[in-house]
């Protein structure tokens, strides 16, 4: 066992070094000034800053009415250039050149995706995340701020799944507990979720040695299976569509099972498809639920895909990255009914958190199941330590967990309440003053705070009002609508988005306007002008091409 | 053709709304003041997070000295409170709980991981990338910011590839085109890059919808392959083991092949390991070249690789998270010789770019490259539209693009130069000052700004020296070093890191110390210091520790 090693001495081992003996040289001042903490130049880029924050907040609409055409037209060499540029002489060129023609999400009249106003506290909060540039990846550059990740988590976890205070002691700071993983967004948080139901769905066991050692081809030998499949409703999020491609099902083994006419899932359909799943020798590795649809807003009964997923033997993910905050209002939260049963659950941090871009999580009910994904290296994130990037499909990132943890202590249960009700009465004010407008349709009673209506040119309102619309009607009605949206964005004063539905019944597929009701700043005001100018913008449309030149020829 | 849809009239289609006709309430003033911009609510909360931030950049050191235990014992109840907290108060908590004992990242003393002091510009632009909070997944939500990402993609692409001016100028802006993705880091980049390599290796075929509709076992089925791999040098980062569990590869299909005494890829090596699969019916997806090992900072012969991926019929993907920025030296250029012939490069922003945590990014030779993974949705990143989320692994995020484009601007290719050539020669002031100790080991002459050695105990000198170690005088170096390093990082004065060095010449297996020198803080008295700290921590253990105890019996 005392056997040699025969270590050769360092200076025969490695020679002398094939470079004279260097010397540390001051950096040149340029340089050195750049790396200066709290220097007056700093000081001067704050303030210039703040400045530009200021004016761009101060105006009216969402942004600029340039072109985005014209916008790319103008830009740079794309060549690094060799010397420095001043800073002052950047920032100019920067606001004036992009800044100005950034969109202003967090306008009242921007109603359009899930991007809102800010609470204050996250643009000094940024400052700190990026001053103190921790990396939660390991504790050897986070220490108390991985402390404070997990803390947060536990806080959603508590939040989502209601576990008793002895659960939450006991799992909160276990390195061998994961209550959740925080991520850079929700796509990667369902693609972590899915991972995770993968990899427990096809562990090692004896002959395999599971499909994180072995792939996927051989799982399925394994098991002796033709496909691995996800059951969703068709309003699955795209970022499924990405995840089972990622994880090697591909996108035929996301299994959409059409939506009810309000854009649910439909339990006694998706059981159907499960079953023709297993039939065909195909195994089911999860169900998913929906709460809050891109598109609708809509809630999956996930009470009753709990059953389906329990019925299945497939973890039971629930996609909340919109909703899943509605646990915050007693009013809204029944439409949650059975989340707690979920294995993992999807929360996204820019949507109804109200936090910057670039924070998502995943949380799971079992503090064991990421397990299944667990990854070392020699380095760090070494086998039983705290290390938060054991279990995560991202590395090295930023502490965005601090605005997390804040928000949900600066803004408390009620504060979410408060937001979540507010938004959801909006959407209702928004779907009333469309059923009062005749110029327009609303096409689903909105159960959160999304609305899907579409705007109806005078000469088709007779035949939308008798039912009886013909499919050319329908490709006009989409042809106004699409323009419709497409101005009002360029033109920079107000902004719904636009989206494709086709789980309508009676309609094979419509473009619909989509409007998110997410930011407190907007008021009913707000909403009136919005639909104003839609108003005004059709007339426009409808006055530039009349109706005939927009229904298609017969030949095309 | 003019077909009538059955379609009903709004009243009969929904009915009438469930809830009464409603009313946009005003927010209560508490969450009224949280969402107004520019309060002296803000401002305060402003100087009281450059307050902590100054004073905790003021320290001598790396960090308090409190265990991490001990924080991770006095955490919070996990959950979220019903009522907001006052600013000031969760504030000061924080600040006393947490962010005293965060570690200081930027310390000229913290020598441990890649991560580094940064240049002032960075703090107040994270201020404004969140002041902005774009979305750059898609045009309505960034606009100009989509533009300025794509620039900033483009002169990257322009660093490493050095295509003409004409293709920059047709490439930058053309929505088909995709010069490089922005990830939240190099983990997500290396995943981007092997995910195109796969879908493109499996396109869609006579007979065959691709791997990205049909999944891998049916690619595999199609292809008459037995398995596919990724092929690297066993110092590959850990999350090209990520990536290949992720994309259904099992870790098995990474083929890790030893490196040679200075943690350089082997060609010859690599080339048998090739062949041996091909041989099996085993596929080789992709040869990877690591520019700057996680380890020891070696850079492989690219040139030789890239050879090697033609031979393979290979995708040649080269992880430069590390190494990338070496393009901007005249001097150390030449180490990335062939590095233009990869088909796509892992860029990591918080290293050498010295951006914050939160950005990477992967560049693709061929700007139509990235197609393999394109997809849709029904109301965002339509197809042929601009919109970024079309072609990443990643969603919605925030605006990182400016930090890259901003510091690309006001460091110029001379700044990085200057920052790549100080690292390079601090490392080599550091390899020398441990020769000259007769304490320390050199293990491997740096190529780079990653120093490994390790500490060698008096009584074990005069073996080490003669080349006469034993295994258990290995196990004793091992268990010495570990000590010595993690007491450092709990101290707080000054940090390296450790690893498992495995591909050095007559030791299977060693522990040792890693340095990271790329702080432009750090100077030679800050590496003398750490020295001595490690010399008289290590004379503090043995003292407690007599080698005796560390010898491992004979019986476990």
């Amino acid at each position: 066992m005392q056997a040699h090693l025969p270590l050769l001495p360092p200076a025969e081992r490695l020679g002398e070094p094939d470079y004279p003996v260097p010397e540390a040289s001051p950096h040149t001042p340029a340089v050195a000034r750049l790396f200066t903490f709290g220097s007056a130049d700093e000081r001067r880029l704050d303030e210039a800053v703040d400045r530009i924050a200021a004016r761009l907040h101060a105006r009216d609409g969402i942004g600029s009415d340039v072109p985005y055409a014209d916008l790319a037209r103008r830009q740079g060499a794309s060549v690094v250039p060799a010397h420095p540029l001043p800073t002052e002489d950047y920032l100019r060129a920067l606001d004036q050149q992009v800044l100005e023609h950034a969109v202003d999400t967090a306008s009242p009249s921007f109603m359009g995706h899930m991007t809102t106003a800010l609470p204050y506290f996250a643009r000094s909060l940024a400052r700190l995340v990026t001053a103190l540039n921790q990396n939660p990846v390991k504790i050897e550059t986070s220490k108390a701020l991985t402390i404070l990740e997990r803390e947060a988590l536990a806080m959603l976890h508590h939040a989502l799944y209601a576990r008793s205070p002895a659960h939450q002691r006991a799992h909160a700071q276990d390195p061998r507990s994961t209550l959740g993983v925080i991520t850079s967004g929700g796509t990667t948080a369902n693609l972590t979720a899915l991972w995770v139901a993968r990899n427990a769905a096809y562990a090692p066991s004896p002959g395999f040695g599971g499909v994180e050692r072995e792939g996927l081809a051989a799982a399925l030998v394994h098991h002796g299976e033709r496909r691995a499949v996800v059951v969703a409703s068709s309003l699955a999020h795209y970022s499924l569509a990405k995840a089972v491609d990622l994880l090697g099902l591909g996108e035929q083994g996301l299994s959409l099972v059409p939506a009810d006419a309000r854009g649910r899932a439909d339990p006694q359909a998706m059981r159907r498809t499960i079953d023709e799943h297993r039939r065909r020798g195909e195994r089911v590795l999860a169900v998913v639920g929906i709460a809050g649809t891109t598109e609708s807003g809509s809630v999956d009964p996930l009470d009753a895909l709990a059953d389906l997923a329990a019925h299945a033997g497939a973890h039971f993910h629930v996609d909340a990255a919109w909703g899943g905050p509605l646990v915050f209002s007693p009013r809204h939260r029944p439409l949650l009914e059975g989340l707690r049963r979920a294995d993992s659950i999807t929360i996204d941090g820019h949507k109804q958190l109200y936090l910057p871009m670039g924070i998502g999580a995943v949380i799971f009910r079992d503090p064991r199941r990421a397990a299944a994904i667990e990854k070392h290296a020699r380095y760090i994130i070494r086998a039983g330590s705290p290390d938060l990037g054991r279990r995560s499909v991202e590395g090295s990132r930023a502490a965005m967990a601090i605005h997390l943890h804040a928000a949900l202590h600066l803004l408390g249960t009620t504060g979410y309440a408060e937001l979540i009700d507010a938004g959801i009465a909006r959407a209702r004010v928004l779907a009333h003053a469309v059923r009062a407008r005749p110029a327009f349709e609303l096409l689903v009673e909105p159960t959160t705070n999304i609305v899907n209506y579409r705007y109806v040119p005078p000469s088709l309102r007779p035949r939308a009002a008798a039912g009886t619309l013909t499919a050319a009607d329908g490709r006009v009605l989409d042809a106004v609508n699409e323009r419709l949206q497409a101005q009002q964005w360029a033109r920079g004063r107000s902004f719904v988005s636009r989206t494709t539905l086709s789980y309508l019944p009676h309609i094979r597929s419509a473009v619909v306007l989509r409007a998110v009701l997410a930011n407190p700043l907007t008021t009913t005001a707000h909403i009136d002008a919005m639909l104003d100018e839609q108003e005004a913008l059709a007339a426009s449309i409808l006055r530039d091409l009349p109706l005939p030149s927009l229904y298609p020829t017969a030949t095309p």
